[in-house]
Order: structure tokens, then sequence, then C-alpha cells
């Protein structure tokens, strides 16, 4: 266990996997004030809103207002999600931060599924998009592999299966000169256990010792904070998470598909196992708090309910 | 991590923990069809009913009918909880397998304020007991240690004084002539984290490496799987759960928001990892599913919602 980081980054993800597939409607006030406070609470990094069609998810068609409102403060990075080029056109001419990333399902089913496209499809389509960025002189930093501990269609995923992936995405940057800085691994549809979470990491840490790693964990079966343990041990110190626990994939093949490991869970159970998160506990349980009110119905997080330990402690003076 | 046992034993709580805080009613009937049910899945050990005060906890006015009804079968024991010599005497005339506990809290502020007795008035009243279990013929091979993480009045719990509380209750059982062959350590208000487990656990085996301990784990703040994945990494082999997690409530008005760790999101988790349970997931996740249906609100469970992975992988024939 002496490779548990003395501190993480996180990436919130509540206000744009979260509200997506909320039935709402979510006014845009409600998300930019959602937004704000997140900000707010110490959150670094937060994915705002998606350019996707208004058609299939009408809930983002405020996406170009909502990034317009957001009263921005300075070292907090307010980012947009877009799956093609058309999305992209739309994120580049709003205020939002701007990054490329690149993507590939470990799960070929998944991704046919998912996207309508296959492997080679997807790199096709992956370097139509990096020529774009390279026009656009759009940085790309990070890449994420799906469904990268298995899928409904094809079950568990062979770490081997991660690793080729991983590398076949490396070797399109490379074409491109890109240096990633970062591989996001997405348990996009609930499989991953602590030991695939050990296995997946550790395969990729001995192949590439350097990379840093995150993981974008989906409580769909309860195992997200074991799983967030697991990925600690083994070093990883950069999470995606959602606020109240917001959130689900709306195309992962199944209708219960439950949200993102909540972030203030993961954030209470970090500080007390003296992992720094940058984050205001109590601050960032009002905004869960805020969110419940918002959507209308019960989220799944529990420190939101039940309160912070600090009431109980003897403040600091 | 080589400490992880092959296999874990789980005392179900679901029937008398859960059903306890319900506002109800829930009939007897359905009592007893969800008791059978859970037994029918493998489980080996349900709590199925407390004999408390029918006027504070109305909910359990029926548990010697419930104890009546039951179909056992064979190979599960079938238990209750009682408080004191008024709630053992009802128990004892039932046909519930009866056997005594030991218990004390770790914190006593949390034992004046819970039970009215700090640590003196509560060795006194254990040893009362101990008088009526041995007059009795009443076995006793289990103790519990309330708050052995924290407690909301005295904070985080040092692991010596959970050490001290052990050795006070094997001194006792000692003068009894009793050998306990398991201690229960209970985060009754949801204060541990992984480091906590760890440390606590870490102590008590160091001072007596072979005696057997059981987790009894609460989400109150989320953390509970990545909890009992460190117990599993220390090698405890034993927890109490709540099958969908009940006497937890998504509701934020609710006080008592907190159940105890979802007893099928821990035997999917187990054996995901390779550790054997004897219960078969897919039986117990229509357990939980009765059980959502029979307190007529959400629980918190995550499994039951989402389905295992079974029908995910193809049928070893």
């Amino acid at each position: 266990m002496s490779d548990i980081p003395k501190s993480i980054s996180i990436q919130e993800e509540g206000p744009r996997e979260g509200f997506q597939i909320e039935p709402g409607p979510i006014s845009t006030a409600d998300k930019v004030r959602f937004i704000e406070a997140l900000a707010g609470s110490g959150l670094h990094h937060i994915q705002c809103v998606s350019f996707v069609d208004p058609k299939r998810v009408p809930g983002m068609a405020d996406s170009e207002e909502v990034a317009k409102q957001i009263k921005r403060r300075d070292g907090v990075q307010y980012t947009g999600l877009w799956l093609n080029l058309r999305g992209f056109e739309r994120a580049v001419k709003t205020s939002l931060d701007i990054a490329g990333s690149m993507q590939m399902s470990a799960s070929e089913t998944f991704s046919v599924k998912n996207t309508g496209k296959n492997r080679e499809q997807t790199l096709h389509e992956q370097r139509r998009l990096l020529d774009f960025y390279r026009i656009n002189n759009v940085k790309v930093e990070t890449a994420i592999v799906m469904t990268a501990f298995g899928c409904n269609f094809e079950g568990a995923v062979d770490p081997g299966t991660v690793r080729d992936c991983v590398a076949t995405i490396l070797d399109l940057a490379g074409e491109f000169g890109i240096t990633l800085k970062r591989m996001r691994l997405a348990d996009t549809v609930g499989w991953a256990n602590p030991n695939s979470i050990a296995r997946v990491v550790g395969t990729l840490r001995e192949r590439w010792p350097d990379l840093p790693l995150t993981l974008h964990l989906h409580d769909t079966r309860g195992a997200a904070m074991a799983n967030a343990l697991m990925g600690l041990q083994m070093g990883v110190d950069s999470f995606d998470s959602s606020c109240a626990g917001l959130g689900g994939c709306p195309f992962a093949g199944h209708k219960a598909a439950a949200g993102n490991i909540c972030t203030e869970d993961l954030v209470y159970m970090c500080e007390e196992m003296g992992i720094k998160t940058g984050v205001n506990l109590d601050a960032l349980i009002e905004c869960a708090r805020m969110a419940e009110s918002i959507v209308g119905h019960p989220l799944p997080g529990k420190i939101m309910h039940a309160g912070s330990l600090s009431r109980f402690r003897p403040s600091v003076t």
C-alpha cells in the first residue's frame, strides 16, 4: 500500500454526465448555479455540458447558453464533451476550455453499438478529429479507453486487450506528434472489481510505468468505492466522479445504468485516509444537496444525507 | 493482499435491522416470505427479528409470530436480537436459534446515550446476562464491540481503546469459563475508513492472532464497500450485511439514513474476486427486489437494479 498517493485530482462529471440523462427539464440557471457552486467547493476541473444532437439529448440543447453564463473562477477548467466534428464546432465557439481527447473502446462490439463504428472506423474517425485539432491548434493531452474492464456484449475484458488499445492510441498520437499526458480507463458499464482494477492498472504500469492513469468508475453494482480504493493502492491519483452520484450511461445496453462514483463520498474517503483532494467537503456536500433539489428526486450519494464528520470534531484554531 | 480469504461467511441482518426502522406496517406474512427467500438463496445465518419493547418499536411486535411461521431449512441459523433480560425471556420461548453474545461500546459516551449505562454499569449488566445464560444453558460464542472506529460523541476511536475493550470482554468471558469464537467490530455510526479498518484489525491481530473477526459495517458515508475490501485484504472472513441495504433510506430527511453494507453487492464483489460466499447471487437479487416491493420505496442496493453479470456470460455446461 505504499503506492497510495498523497493527493488526487478529480474531474467532476455531474453537470454533464449527470444532467444529460435526467428527464428534466433543468433550467439553464440551475445548471449555471450548480457549476459555480462546484467550482466554489475547490474542484478544479468541471465538465459542464455536452455538444450532442439536441434532438437526441434535448436536455443539453442549452449548452452554449450554459457556457456563456458561467462566472469563471481562476484556476478552474470548465470543459465540454463532444463526440464528433459537429459537436466540436459548437464547443469551440464557446468560452469553455477546449482540449481534444482520443478515445477507443476495449470492446469492439460496444463500440459498434455505441457509436456505430468498429475499430477500424473508430481509428479513421480519430484521425479525422486529430487532423482537425491540428489545423485548429487544439491541444490533445488525454485519451480514454472505454469498457476497459468488461462489457455486456463481450464480457470481461482481458488486460492484454486494454494494453493493445493503449498501444494503438499511443501509436496514433505519435503519428500526430502528440505526447499524451494521461490515459483514462472507463468502467463504462460497471464490470470492474478490485481484482480487475489491479490487473488492468498493473498491466499498463508494467508497460508504461510513467503514463499517468485516471479511473472513470461507475457504481453500477456497488463496487465503485472499493474499486477506487484498489486504484489508490495501485498509485492511481486521478478520478472522474459525479457530485451526488449524478448520471449514468444512456447507451450502456441496460436501463438501470448507474451514475459515476460519487464525488463527495470519494472526497470523504480520501481525506479520511490522509489523501488530499483540495476540496472543501462541506461545501461539496451542499452542492450535492443542491443537485438533489434541482433534479427533484433522491440521488445515490451517501454522505450528502449523513453529513460530514467535521461537526463532531473539535475545530482546529 | 495474500491474506484475502478464499471464502467468507455472512450474517444477514436485513429482516431485523432493516424492517425495524421502516415506518411500515410490514405484515408478518411478508417478513416470513422474505426470510424464507433469503434462506433459499444460500445464506446460512439470518437475524430475523428483535425482541424489543413493542411500544418503542411497534414494527417488531410480531416477532414471536414471525419466528413461529418460518419454514426452517436445514443448516440455516435463524436468530433474534435482544438487548436485555426481558427480551431474552421472549426469545427463548420461540423456536429461534438462541445464542448469547457479549457487548461493549468502545465509546463510553455512546454507551451512556444509547443504553443509559457507562462502562462499569455495562459490565455489571453483562455479568447479570452471563449468569442468566449459564443458568439457562445458553451458549455464548461471540461478542461485539460497538463504535469500534469512531462515534459522534467522542470522535475517532483509538485502536488501543478497541484492544482494551476486547481484553475486557475476553477477561469477563474467562471469568465465566467462556471461550469466544468470534469478535464482531461494529462501525455503528459510520466513522470507519479503510485506514482505520486496517489499524483496528491490525492491532487486534497483533494481540490475538487467532481470534476470528467479523466486520459489521454501515454505509453511512459511502465507504462501506471500500472498508469491506480492506477487511478482506486484512484477512477478515466474516461480515454482517443487509439485503438491499435495508436499514437505509435514500430520502434526505430521514435521520437514520444509512443501512448496513448491502449483502448482494458484497456477495457480487466477493464472487467477482474469486471469494466464495455460498450464496446464489441471482436468487439473492430477487430477495432484494422483494424487499423493495415490501417496503414500498427505493432501497440503496445497487446490483438489484442493474442485475448480475451472469446473463452476459456464456453459461458453463
